[in-house]
């Protein structure tokens, strides 16, 4: 449970940041930023809603529409000392926020903020810089705290706990759509409030990595490639992905998912404090690539994870963040051959200070159903 | 159904407003307007992807990160004339996009596109002006075609099947949180693809408009606000809302909820052919003025919908735009008391050339389970 004093302690850390860098403010939009800054999870739609995030002897404010008024209220942000400002359906809100900020000087916008928003601001506000908020905000997020890694092994035995049952759902002869149904039951009964993305890929579909579902049915022999995560009450997300087979595979197949789980492992392995995070996609890439599948290892390794499903650090060649204790990322190596199959392996891990810990723990074998 | 004729006017219609308008082309990001203009239905992720409408004697191109190829691919865009340029992991998809296009001049942005490709694009091309692309989309999406009203009559009746079985779901005893499963799974089961939003607001909740569900055990003499909504697998959106009594309401709510069935006929019986949006609020928030309840109607009568669940026309003061046939909009007015009740009572409209037509056509009286 992340308490009211944590998350006070992160709109601090927020404030001295945007002290440090003379900014005039951060604006914050619905999103998982806000959510981690204030716990407000709110929904973001064309009505501006924006946490207005000021140095650090300034309190913040969230401006709000005011139909939004009482749902703010009722997320707590008045525990954290906020102040809500509402505005009418008639209202101008850029200008309003234009009115309490400084006319000059560089403003931090959310990563995700939409276009309207930035453009709309931009023009309210001609004299003041946009910067990206995200290099604040995510120096904040990538470092978790210990309720942070506890909510987010919570999360992945929640997932695992929907892959163990995979068996039921997976039949010959039902579509990928049947089956996703069932899985996003499964998802919102095993501990999340909301399911994030179901992805069931058999046969050639697992050729590629974010096919959805479809209406194809599976068939005799079929490799299924089952991604899939939600987010629990908490807010923090799951992901993991297992390949489930229908009887017998081919052989070439078997093969090749065998090297898939030793560059998974390999990458495990390698993930310790300090080391790059692009240091972890190579471990699983020479182990492919040896076998001659670096080819068809046709994206990076992994990604960062916590209240979104991607966030930092990205695990990819080029990226040279080094590993701290409090990190949580997937490793999540796959092969695709158009119009065969494809394979994925995922586990999502946290960093402690003493090394690397798998919080999805299912069996990573080829799963013969 | 909307058939590749359809869609492809759709792209040759707004690539001749940007040359009309002289724009150097409209990036157009995952999202609604992504899914109308080519039907790829693509998640907005932190890898770029990126449709380039250019004037209209160039065809467009859609940039992908490699491993959404097969996905673009699989959606048919090929059929449009698009061009797919994939970029890999370690490459820069600004950049290629920079080097696509002029480097002077004016480019419209997806109103949606995120601040981090905001502003990363205009540091790619720091000689192009950013503009929306709003107003270029939002132009075409407003005036919809017969198979789009025709979807949208669709999704309003899959969502009136929902409300049909509420009975079953909606019991003392029960939370809000339970009762939200139920609906969310027969929202799907009764024609959506996917579940957009349910709000179940019980009791006091109910004055909070955007609740979505709480752990609040449901009381007998609540009064319930259910607002639900989903996208079926044509991409059109539902979204309608009614008002269940658990057993006998007070008097007083009674009376003002009869004030709103007048107040939303009168705003349905004034939305003709060629008056403005904003006389469709007026006429709803007169009757509710004169009955003393225009304080508690605190957000617009309606917004527009279509491939997503708010869009223009919004149905509120200020907003001048004439109805004309084609338009799709809820009319929705409310009243909310804090700590007491609220209600609201929703049907998306459809407009033709003979007047307006209601796509959602569950009774409208409080109903009492």
């Amino acid at each position: 449970m992340i308490s009211t004093s944590e998350r006070s302690a992160r709109l601090d850390q927020a404030q001295a940041v945007v002290a440090s860098q003379e900014l005039v403010a951060m604006l914050i939009t619905p999103g998982s930023s806000l959510s981690y800054l204030v716990g407000y999870n709110a929904v973001a739609l064309e009505r501006l809603t924006c946490l207005i995030v000021p140095g650090d002897d300034v309190s913040p404010t969230l401006v709000v529409p005011t139909l939004e008024r009482p749902a703010a209220l009722a997320s707590g942000v008045a525990d954290l000392g906020i102040s809500i400002i509402d505005w009418q359906e008639t209202d101008n809100p850029y200008e309003l926020i234009a009115k309490l900020l400084p006319s000059d000087g560089a403003i931090a916008v959310d990563d995700h903020m939409w276009a309207e928003q930035v453009l709309r601001l931009r023009d309210a506000m001609p004299g003041l810089e946009q910067v990206l908020a995200g290099g604040i905000v995510n120096e904040l997020r990538v470092r978790k705290s210990t309720a942070e890694l506890d909510a987010l092994r919570q999360a992945g035995a929640a997932i695992d706990r929907v892959h163990a049952q995979m068996g039921q759902w997976l039949r010959v002869g039902r579509t990928e759509r049947e089956v996703a149904r069932d899985i996003g039951d499964a998802i919102l009964s095993q501990g999340h409030e909301r399911v994030d993305f179901v992805i069931v890929a058999s046969g050639p579909n697992g050729a590629s990595p974010h096919h959805e579902v479809s209406d194809r049915v599976i068939e005799v022999g079929d490799v299924i490639v089952v991604d899939i995560g939600g987010t629990t009450p908490e807010g923090y997300c799951s992901d993991s992905t297992r390949v489930y087979a229908m009887g017998n595979v081919d052989p070439a197949f078997a093969r090749d998912y065998g090297t898939l789980m030793q560059a998974q492992e390999a990458a495990f392995v390698s993930a310790t404090v300090g080391v790059s995070a692009e240091s972890v996609d190579q471990a699983a890439r020479d182990v492919l690539t040896s076998a001659g599948l670096g080819e068809f290892f046709i994206h990076r390794t992994g990604h960062g994870i916590g209240m979104s499903t991607h966030e930092d650090p990205y695990i990819v060649s080029g990226n040279q963040t080094r590993l701290q204790p409090g990190m949580a990322f997937s490793i999540e190596p796959g092969f695709y051959v158009a119009g065969k199959w494809g394979a994925r392996l995922e586990d999502i891990v946290v960093m402690t200070p003493t090394g690397c810990e798998r919080v999805n723990n299912q069996p990573r074998d080829l799963v013969i159903l």
